[in-house]
């Protein structure tokens, strides 16, 4: 329970209304009853709040003289109001402690591998040979941590994840379930009519920073490195192929696909789906839209939309110029039979002068 | 084995031809055999069944006059084909009696789990604190089940499964190898050149009598709840972002993707690789054709397909007219230049009438 | 270490220069030190090569005249620099042997299973019932091999892959981490308002020399079998649906899925996340870009793009004429007002014959 006085203090803002209404939750603004606060993002959601009763808003404070009365319903402006939301989310939620498990008797962990302070090694998990843990490395259960990997500090690896041999984990890293880091590329070369596998000597190395969601896979490079640079956040399935090279801060959405030897620039944007050709150059700051197909160089600093992608004003307007398309099919018979029509009066008027009305 | 009377027995069926022609085994159409039953499902087969020699055949009755002779191949004809050849492979080929195993004590289990009538918990799984799993459940080898994890009655979770904590699963709900439950929204703030994950407190809620495919990705809300509502089937490696609510009896198909807070009505399907952008609202009983890109409000009880998605009609008349558009761009060059020609024409006609025949 | 006189022996190269330069590993090309070897493939790679300070190159002979003076950097010309460099690579890393380490007592292993000489089933692993394994397979960490299973010699299952039961692998294939075979297919009947569920009593046959990547997903068939025939190779995160009958040879790139009882012949390459709908049939040595959509049949032997699918020198010309879309509205705008006008000029000179300049 907190008060909204407590509130308005905690998040350093402005109370308007009651400052003594008790809440015991944060809600979506949708689902929000008398118990609970919301905040309200942008003045998009104000007909949203006007069907729910919630116990107390946030808001930015421009958006006050729209707000409900807040002698009814308490108000607490701020100059931030998701980042004050999620403070009173963590007070009323706080996340779980971590505990110090250590390593569990029920996981497999080589004698050769070397650990860090306070790190947890949950049942099942399996850590091999040379592998080395920073300080307060969590590996969940069924993960598998292969041979001579190395974990700086605070690395999370969520339950069941697969890191293949040899791959480098920056600091304040996370992996979620089920992904899988460093398997072999996809490289054969055709002899004889059949595929010979390229062996992968490579690695691959993520740096400090980096989120990775469940079941995204990223392979190792031929020779040299698959990099995920800092910063940079994945989404689920997506798909890194062997020796991209990403820069700092990217985002990548759900299901986006690279192919081999892509490289991005830093602060790059993938929309869910995109596709990558292999050895694509996309520069700092490309956003790509959701489902885009990708190749070749892509200059950075703008939008791409479509596949093949292209500059997002141009997509649209070739986009809206496709709806039109059986109109235009329409409009350019007309045109031909009156093209025809003219083109015969003209013969009429160029061999037969005397037929024009005199 | 059973007799072909036995078999229109057991399906209540109309049987023409040979009442004691004996059966081994159903097969697929073009593989049938002397000793096994096929079924023709619609006019379409005809031309596979007359490469074969099956042992029998079940057919709609409609179909019989184009059949072959039921005095060389025996026919029993129902009113369902397709239901009555489940029972009989059911009968030839019996689903696996579910085995009492227990709780495995290779499996990790909380002493704090609670655990109702005939549950088994294969060797390798884990389970956490404060689980409850209701009766009749399956925990499959290698299964996480978090901490704080619901299970209702008769759920069943394949081989790797991941559930994070506090997820929720309604009764004779079926999770296949290596999905991925409750995993953080992929929800972050830009302050100061870097991205910070928002934390998500909320949690997933899985209705009765779901599927969800192998590989497939559900994540946890922000606050609130991500929801796949009673009786919806996902596919393989479908991806459902936070804070969807997913109506009762959706259907997609494999690699669908869909962005945060998109809600979608009851009977709604996706075709494969459909991608949804965040906050869609999908109205009940939408069809969005395979590869379909959506976004914004989507009214229900029609088909889309395209990439931006519009009605499947409209999206086929332009697909047609974008076949024909190098035709097009030649057909305006020819009037250009038509056109061209009979304005010179006319300019000559117009300034010097003495140059026209007399 | 190996001298260029070596490694010019070891890949039956002709060596121009140095013969007693001393190198320690190989390298990518942009990376390459003056300790290192690297290999152009194509003229392309000479800007990138004038860039680096490379101990030694490999090259095609036909690239020598364009190669940096071999006084100064010694270059080894072989026929096919690929494969020679890959030679190389494996001298100077040799790949990891592979260890007998026979079944651990970390694993749980039924007793009805059984094992050709010279395997290793690794700790976590799950063996079921009646499972029999051939000479020199692997079953790493965590992988869940169901009842029934087959392997064939030389089969390789990576980290926490799961196969359900009877699924038969051929011998010298590879299943890499996090890959599920022979979940059920996603097949359903319509039934008063609910999606029942078709049992798939069918099976998965992956033939020999097949490769699968991460979190691919391979689903039984519903009676008879889905195939992945001889020498196929499936990139990380692909989709095979129930009953597909894939040809020997193909190869798939990432994110590609294929809806249920698609066949296609042999050598068929799909670019990543192409996308094919049920039932079609694709031909020989059909290649479908990245991100085409697929149905029906395909015939053979030719490239494919776009999304529906058309023959790629088609959807090269209508991809052109669409970029051109937006000029080609203006210019039929242009046309139509040139047309009314010269209607209109017509009209005045049939109308008014004095009109015109005498």
């Amino acid at each position: 329970m907190m008060t909204t006085r407590e509130i308005a203090h905690l998040v350093n803002g402005r109370l308007h209304g009651d400052a003594d209404r008790t809440l015991s939750d944060v809600a979506p603004l949708d689902e929000c009853g008398p118990q609970e606060i919301a905040y309200v993002a942008s003045e998009k959601q104000l007909p949203a709040l006007r069907k729910v009763q919630p116990g107390a808003v946030l808001a930015h404070g421009d958006l006050l003289p729209q707000l409900p009365d807040p002698a009814q319903t308490p108000v607490i402006t701020v100059d931030d109001p998701q980042a004050a939301f999620i403070e009173v989310m963590l007070r009323f939620r706080p996340l779980p402690q971590r505990a110090t498990i250590g390593v569990s008797p029920n996981a497999t962990v080589s004698p050769t591998a070397k650990f860090g302070p306070d790190c947890n090694v949950h049942p099942g998990a399996y850590v091999g040979d040379r592998v080395v843990l920073g300080a307060r490395c969590e590996v969940g259960p069924g993960a598998v941590i292969g041979d001579g990997v190395i974990l700086a500090d605070d690395v999370t690896i969520h339950a069941n994840v697969v890191l293949y041999h040899d791959v480098h984990v920056g600091p304040r890293t996370t992996i979620h379930a089920a992904a899988v880091i460093g398997a072999d590329g996809f490289g054969y070369r055709l002899v004889d009519g059949r595929f010979l596998h390229i062996p992968h000597t490579g690695t691959v190395v993520i740096e400090e920073d980096v989120e990775i969601g469940a079941g995204t896979t990223i392979d190792r490079a031929m020779i040299g490195k698959t990099v995920i640079g800092a910063g940079t956040k994945l989404d689920n399935q997506v798909m890194i192929a062997h020796n991209c090279v990403l820069g700092k801060h990217n985002v990548f959405a759900s299901q986006v696909g690279l192919a081999g030897s892509v490289t991005t620039g830093d602060y790059v944007q993938c929309g869910g789906q995109v596709g990558v050709a292999d050895h694509a150059q996309i520069g700092a700051g490309a956003a790509l839209g959701g489902k885009a197909g990708v190749s070749g160089v892509v200059p950075g600093g703008q939008r791409y939309a479509g596949q093949p992608a292209r500059p997002e004003k141009d997509a649209v307007k070739s986009y809206i110029a496709m709806t039109k398309l059986p109109e235009m099919r329409i409009q350019l018979k007309t045109l031909a039979s009156q093209v025809e029509k003219l083109q015969s009066q003209i013969d009429q008027l160029t061999r037969f002068p005397e037929s024009r009305a005199a």
